[in-house]
């Protein structure tokens, strides 16, 4: 079994941003918009992977890996990106908080095969 | 509005341990277990806080966050836990992934009121 919504990374040291989200109730152009910067942000220099989950009350949590902090610090300012962070705070999300962490170990159990 | 999903956590630095896992069909005690194993993390030293949420098709993520890599090995160790981890390899999980990391950096928006 592959299973899709794994991230493939290499060996730690890399990067984490941890995202947890609120989202605002109806679409509003969500949807659209994190597709869309999920597939900028899998062209980016030193993206790694992501993963993300939200439960049906509209929490989430996405976490993006990165090669280093200067690859996390482009992908902040990237222009497109930034857009869709205003529209974020103006609409999206009731409420956020992201962390930045430096993975050092990792591992993974059952095998998928 | 306060909103109970998100952690209240310090000032960084602290520790991440970020669980991504698919969950195998049906429930098997799962849902009761991981109750159980958040309120008993909860009481350990060292615990911070954690976050979860899980999507319809049975992939989530929950990160617990932790003052310090000892408790996160104490954590890891503790006896009531390393019976819920064996069930959940036999039983609860397809696969799951585990990333241990130090967080540096946290902010967070819009405030909530």
């Amino acid at each position: 079994m592959n299973d899709a919504a794994f991230a493939s990374l290499p060996e730690p040291p890399y990067y984490a941003v941890i995202f947890s989200s609120r989202r605002t109730p109806g679409d509003a152009g969500y949807a659209r918009m994190a597709a869309h910067m999920m597939e900028l942000a899998a062209g980016q220099p030193g993206f790694l992977g992501a993963e993300s989950a939200r439960d049906a009350d509209g929490f989430g949590i996405t976490v993006s890996y990165w090669a280093n902090e200067q690859a996390i610090a482009a992908w902040r300012c990237h222009a497109e990106h930034r857009i869709a962070q205003e529209q974020g705070r103006a609409r999206w999300y009731a409420h956020y908080a992201l962390r930045v962490a430096r993975v050092e170990r990792a591992w993974d159990g059952p095998p998928l095969v």
